[in-house]
């Protein structure tokens, strides 16, 4: 792109992630947002008066929406902040306008960018620990601030200096974002503690504190997480941080939440087991490590998923 | 007793197992049968017009019935056929009618007879296969029959004569029953089988056919037989059929069954996961053989039952 040229970003799903994103990078001078999402009010709302962040920030920013991904224009940067069973279909819509970005999943679960990268051709990992929620039509709020890390995917990766390059946009935007060279470790870190316990959470109804502070259950977490653990010691995946002291965290601060798996089945919605259990059970059968309790989570929550359509 | 006095049997529960059981032995020549069930409209049905039998029998048997077990008089014979939760509440208020009886669990599961005799004499193990329902104060359907086992309950046994007795009233009754030396076979084999199955369906609303027949599901079936057939092993108990042979029973003649732990979860009642899996996590422990898919079983359903509590 010439020196003048704005920086076009494709954000794929404007749901709470996507949308705080996108207004994010909207702020930053010489960036241009494009947001594809199905929900047309949302979209409407964006297009006429721009994407409003409320909460822990306050402003409003002018974000182009569509309801479709193929009427995106050409973009340099993309981000998929799609719920994870919608990557594929997402960057097949938007491969005409990512044909040759460098795209991040900022996606729950591991695997999303195995699927970005059947189809579009440079691929960064990302992590997010930033919350909010989507209140209505062209405005989301901004629950818990947090780090984002960016990294290459190694099979299709993108090229250093695009994720350097988004890494500074999403600084400047106001969202803390580290580039680094192996993202897998705070990936990984973020899919065990939630593989360890929102199946459990999912399953019985109960809190992630309650599932935490329940001494059986908390066995079943420990369980959960010695198996991801081992999965990743086989596939040289260096956590950034010790799970047991994510649940700790979790048990202060977090006791009532009720986890997206959670929400899913409290409204029967397809959930994102396939990416979390799934995507660690899947690893190790890579690697060679047995993971029976996960293997058990993931027949037990798409048992229930399927029970949805039987009855 | 003396020659001519009556055989008297009390029945503890009148759900459709206890009804059953009741009936079939009251239309004996020589017994009379005393049961006990909160339920008043059953009670004061049965009292008034004897307990009826429909479906795969049709008669109706005269049968003394009270709401407290404390009212029954003393029995020969004690039968529990209560849930197993209120197993230990329902003897208590039957300790004076049974303070010499011979007293059989004819419920799910195992641990029964453990605190049958922690408050009374002489204990038999049974196992019954039969299956009905309840329909109406008074009536009960008998859906199928099936076999039943007697056998003492090894550390406070009946006597043989007893529990000889006892299997000779009920085929005379109608209901065919084995005494056996050792009853722990059959009792394991429909333990294992329910234990395998049960929470599965439990905690994803699948019947017991869905969960046999997704691949996911019937491989934590096989784990959890394989964990089960281990402390069996250990423990010296004999099944007297193969589990997997029980499982492709159910998937023929049993496709869309709903297992009493799916609807006790339907209908947010405690289940009796305690005596299934739990009781086969004890035994596990007692002869240190590990059962993880077990504990994780009771641990999900135990959390569940939790969440009703808590909502």
């Amino acid at each position: 792109m010439r020196r003048d040229d704005p920086v076009r970003v494709a954000v794929l799903g404007c749901g709470a992630i996507g949308s705080l994103y996108a207004a994010h990078l909207a702020r930053v001078p010489g960036v241009e947002v494009w947001a594809a999402d199905p929900w047309r009010e949302h979209v409407a709302a964006i297009e006429r008066d721009g994407l409003r962040v409320t909460g822990q920030a306050d402003f409003t920013a002018p974000v182009h929406a569509r309801t479709h991904a193929s009427d995106l224009p050409r973009c340099h940067l993309g981000i998929v902040a799609t719920k994870s069973l919608h990557t594929a279909d997402a960057v097949t819509a938007a491969r005409e306008a990512l044909a040759d970005a460098a795209v991040v999943s900022v996606q729950n679960g591991v695997g999303n960018e195995e699927l970005i990268a059947g189809v579009l051709p440079r691929v960064m990992r990302g992590t997010i620990v930033t919350a909010g929620a989507v209140t209505g039509p062209g405005v989301v709020r901004y629950d818990a601030p947090g780090d984002s890390w960016l990294g290459p995917f190694e099979p299709r990766p993108a090229e250093p200096g695009e994720i350097e390059l988004l890494a500074r946009l999403l600084n400047e935007g106001g969202l803390r974002t580290h580039a680094v060279a192996d993202a897998r470790g705070p990936q990984w870190t973020k899919v065990v503690f939630n593989a360890a316990t929102s199946p459990l959470s999912a399953l019985t109804g109960l809190t992630v504190g309650q599932v935490c502070t329940d001494p059986a259950l908390r066995a079943q977490v420990e369980v959960l997480i010695r198996e991801a653990a081992a999965v990743c010691a086989a596939a040289g995946i260096v956590l950034t941080r010790d799970p047991a002291e994510a649940v700790e965290e979790a048990i202060r601060e977090a006791f009532a939440h009720k986890p997206s798996m959670l929400q899913d089945v409290l409204a029967r919605r397809p959930t994102e087991i396939g990416v979390l259990n799934g995507g660690i059970a899947d690893e190790g059968r890579r690697v060679g490590v047995l993971t029976p309790a996960h293997d058990s989570m993931v027949a037990l929550v798409r048992g229930l998923e399927s029970s949805w359509e039987q009855a």
